[in-house]
């Protein structure tokens, strides 16, 4: 057995070896430091599992990156543990993994828990730590499914749809409780000092709504004291930072589960502010030659058979509307509605890049454990585009968008993580369309282009588009969620599967390549991350109340104060004037809470010499101004869009 | 039996009598002028149809507008009887009259008739005219119908579905043909002196594609071969000015069967002229301080069952899409995801109105026959509004929304057909929720409105929607169809439904009225209109193509002719080149045809002295301008709308 180590150095085996034991072997203090082991860049495993075959093996130390999630497995692991030793009746069932520093835990108990269990079950957690109980990893065949779970049918259930690859599930074993988890964990309870039960919610089994609702709890381990505290305050700063939160503080969007799950509305304030984006996007376009079309938000399933995803997406599709003679579907992708318009008219050499943008709804059945706010979810407005260009103008053409998307992506400030060069896994023959031809010439386009442009990148294996290789932009949310905003993709196999076409100079057919551009990704995702990297202090222009009126006295001064309002709203700008029997103070202060960027002091000198007093969100200072002044001011700002050039 | 007469007069008679009797019994001339009755306000039924119940009864004679759909009918029946003749083995199915001064035939015959049989059936029909066959009316009970139609499986279905009052179906009889028809006709052939066969097409049984495809013949019918000769002249010019063709040749919209019947693409062009209405449609809404929101396009079929739609729309909605535990459905209407952002948070009597605006997209199973162009489609975008009012603001706000819809149409210079109160039929239990009280203050409220408006209006009983009474703004179309565009509607019901309330000043829960309002109707349906009545003539501001450059030589003055696009592009003026290698004579005219309101011609001299010839469309005047005075110009009349103050 053939194991390659992350210097790319080759140990050999002649027998099966634990993840430790192969780490003892390359120094006996990385064997004792090893709590885990990433196999083939993405499997983690304990360092009890014995590895049988051939891989790539990372060993999982305190210093690496998977090593807090390590730790939090094995706390989920106790608190399964304290849960049971408390509750004997109770039916564990799924444990998961958080990218943001925390596990959660979903078992089934009647009656249900109540919120103030949470510190019982954190003691419990306590002393179990303290009894130093081995964690143990079970090999479990089929056959023996029914009898180690003979309590516990989740158990069962999990373990059918948990197979390893050599078709046997893998177990945690601490004490009689058995716990399926694909995942790492530290080998004893007593090297973890803390299991802290957090949260407590409900969730479905498997994703599933057909089932009852368990209950989850959430939480986190800890080894050291000082650690978990410092890492407690980081999570409490980052929910904070969470767009959900924001998003609810400012009245941007609203989830109502009478309409359905993972559906956002766009309140007052959140259309405002997705208008005023849009608005600016299209400007953009219009600069780049990128020409609108509005296409339907259903299309036939014969319409997806032809572009291939009805074969490669059909999981992610809604389900087909069955009426009359035909079969409709909510849209996933808008491509084969602009290669339909594409079609409508020969196309000539001369006419090439035909630029379509349309800002598109489109419907994907996430599962609903994945929903996050606006960050994902069911139905979203795709900022899209479809480029149909001749070979000799795809690198040209692909900078150009390229620049357009830096170009906007700069005008929010947006902080992303990294650039993904996404390419596909050429084993996974079910994803991919299967023309080795074709991909290799897409992707070694795509990959000269990037080294054109003089790109930092990461290359991703398997991340590809089921039709072609891509560029995304991938950004961290205040979750630590990794996702992407920004997209370029190359695509030759939709162009040949609906037979597209122009003339070339010579009367020749050809066939033109696709780019699909995501120019911010969707509305809703963008928001959610502009609002957590703003903390929701948005840029005027966008921002869905500019301008706060505060009368100091309502009697006296109302009646200037409508004056203002009305001279701002024939330059629409968004104001208010605050009518609340408050104390002045307190109205200034609730304008800087909820971050408008001018609030305007109005009194008796105001009034008399027509001029405002602002104040601009986080500053102290007052300064007056002919009413003509400040207007100048705040459209100047508008039109520059805060952009000092 | 007593019968009500047009003048409110009642006639009693102490037996059935037919239509021409009672006719008869009013003045002799009466009974030979009656060529059919219009029994109570909607059904119209030859003359030679028995009355047996009290009614109300309306004569058709040469000068009711009813009078030329007789007239088609009876030709209708006089092709049916040719095909018949001709092809004795054919099944001849419905007859269906149009407005637009036609009739409709179905039938299923093998092989399918070629186009050049309609020569020979329109001779075959002036035959059948010259014989003066007599037309009968049978009453046929459900025990005859195999005998009636033993040869013609298709009519035994349709005198299954189109059964009278009594039970029994009326059947037109000529020589052995047998034809259902609810409708009326001459009593006998040589009555008529033309029956021409127009247009062969296909069509769908019953409506339904799950059947087989018919043949389908459009002609028409006259008694004066004058007469005739002028409809004819005047119904092409209608086709002429048909949004369809006119939506074609300036590239407006698509229908592309691989997506789906009835949902319309929007191309480049009308992608920009719905984009610029929906501008200014916003901009005014901001004016009469609307807020807009955005709701999804799917809501579950729960709200919907609290709505009532379920209840009394659901056949006009497409089928649910079950997913996890929820089922969901493509929205028919908006108002419960309005109502569902008013119950956000408490509202209190200051707040109101609330008036939510969104330009929402709607889907709606129109049946597969009535669908014709952008005007009755199945995907729309409705410019959607709900206004929640306290009792004491309903009349001032309806108002209010009144002004707005008349400034908005009187900027498109839409001529409208005539207002429609739309009221309840209280004996249509169905149709409407069962609540009388409600249904007459509602009414009432609406009646009083409108007189205080000064309005003229018909009085439309069975035209309100499930919930409420409603004003509607009806228009006619190129091809004679009636439809609504703008709508405000009164709804005190799903306020009951959905349990909102405000609290009012002594802090009391009370509840709100909702008012409805389609501000231009759906853009689908407007923009239908507005092509068909500027037959293509947009306004600049809202024209898709704007400014033609012609150079008088490709070579020496595409320079200065990019120079210029260059500029008016930074101007967000919708600018083309003509680069195509034709006479500068054709040029101009092409240019003229495709309806583009500025051409202007650049030579030497335009590009030495910096200045622009233009030409407005429809004049053949040339005016040489600098270029900043053509661009004053040209933005005055943008921001202006052209309308002159």
């Amino acid at each position: 057995m053939k194991i390659t180590l992350l210097d790319g150095s080759i140990r050999e085996f002649s027998e099966p070896k634990s993840v430790k034991e192969i780490a003892t072997s390359i120094a006996t203090s990385l064997g004792k430091k090893a709590v885990g082991g990433i196999v083939d860049e993405y499997k983690i495993v304990p360092s009890d599992a014995v590895i049988y075959f051939d891989c790539q093996l990372e060993i999982i130390t305190e210093r690496h990156e998977q090593y807090l999630n390590v730790i939090n497995h094995t706390a989920a692991l106790v608190t399964a543990l304290a849960i049971k030793e408390l509750h004997p009746k109770v039916n564990i069932a799924e444990i998961f993994i958080e990218d943001d520093d925390e596990f959660a835990l979903t078992f089934n108990l009647e009656p249900r828990l109540k919120i103030d269990s949470l510190a019982e079950i954190t003691k419990q957690a306590e002393k179990i730590i303290k009894e130093n109980i081995t964690i143990e990893v079970e090999t479990i065949e089929p056959k023996d499914f029914k009898k180690v779970a003979h309590d516990n049918p989740l158990l069962e259930e999990l373990m059918k749809v948990n197979l390893c690859a050599n078709g046997n599930a893998l177990l945690f074993k601490i004490k009689d409780l058995y716990i399926i988890s694909k995942f790492a964990a530290l080998t004893s309870t007593g090297e973890l000092k803390i299991a802290e039960s957090q949260q407590l919610s409900g969730s479905y089994f498997l994703g599933s709504e057909k089932n009852k609702m368990l209950q989850r709890i959430n939480g986190m381990g800890g080894v050291k004291a000082e650690d978990f505290k410092t890492r407690v305050a980081k999570k409490e700063e980052r929910k904070a930072n969470d767009h959900r939160k924001i998003g609810k503080d400012l009245e941007i969007f609203h989830l109502d589960q009478l309409i359905g799950q993972g559906l956002p509305i766009w309140l007052p304030n959140g259309t405002i502010l997705k208008q005023e984006i849009k608005k600016y996007l299209m400007e953009k376009e219009w600069e780049y030659d990128f020409v609108q079309i509005e296409t339907p938000v259903i299309g036939s399933s014969e319409l997806y058979k032809t572009s291939g995803h009805w074969d490669h997406y059909r999981d992610d599709m809604f389900a087909p509307m069955t009426m009359g003679n035909e079969e409709l579907v909510l849209k996933p992708m808008s491509c084969p509605h602009h290669v339909s318009v594409y079609r409508q008219q020969p196309r000539s050499y001369r006419d090439l890049p035909i630029r379509y943008a349309e800002h598109a709804l489109q419907h994907r059945y996430e599962s609903s454990g994945s929903l996050t706010g606006l960050e994902r979810v069911r139905a979203m407005e795709l900022t899209d585009s479809h480029i149909f260009v001749r070979p000799d103008q795809l690198k040209s053409e692909f900078k150009r968008c390229f620049n357009l998307i830096t170009e906007v992506l700069r005008t929010f400030d947006i902080q992303i993580d990294y650039l993904s060069l996404s390419l596909r896994d050429p084993k996974d023959k079910e994803k991919y369309f299967p023309d080795d031809n074709m991909w290799n010439k897409a992707e070694a386009e795509l990959e000269d282009t990037l080294k054109e442009l003089n790109l930092v990148y990461k290359t991703m294996i398997g991340e590809a588009a089921f039709y072609g290789p891509k560029l995304d932009i991938q950004i961290r949310t205040a979750l630590n969620h990794e996702i992407t905003v920004s997209t370029l993709q190359l695509d030759f196999l939709l162009p040949e599967k609906f037979d597209l076409n122009y003339i070339n100079p010579i009367n020749e057919e050809e066939r033109p390549i696709m780019i699909h551009r995501g120019l911010i990704g969707t509305y809703e995702r963008f928001i959610s991350v502009l609002l957590e990297q703003t903390k929701g202090v948005l840029p005027l222009w966008c921002s869905p109340k500019q301008i706060k009126i505060i009368p100091v006295n309502i009697e006296n001064d109302l009646q200037y104060c409508e004056e203002l309002k009305d001279l701002f709203k024939k330059e629409y700008l968004r104001t208010e004037i605050d009518l609340r029997d408050e104390r002045l103070n307190y109205k200034i202060r609730d304008a800087q809470i909820n971050k408008i960027p001018f609030q305007l002091v109005i009194g008796k000198n105001e009034a008399q010499n027509k001029t405002v007093t602002y104040r601009r969100y986080g500053s102290e200072e007052q300064i007056t101004v002919s009413v003509a002044d400040f207007l100048k001011l705040v459209k100047q700002e508008i039109v520059t869009k805060g952009i000092i050039v």
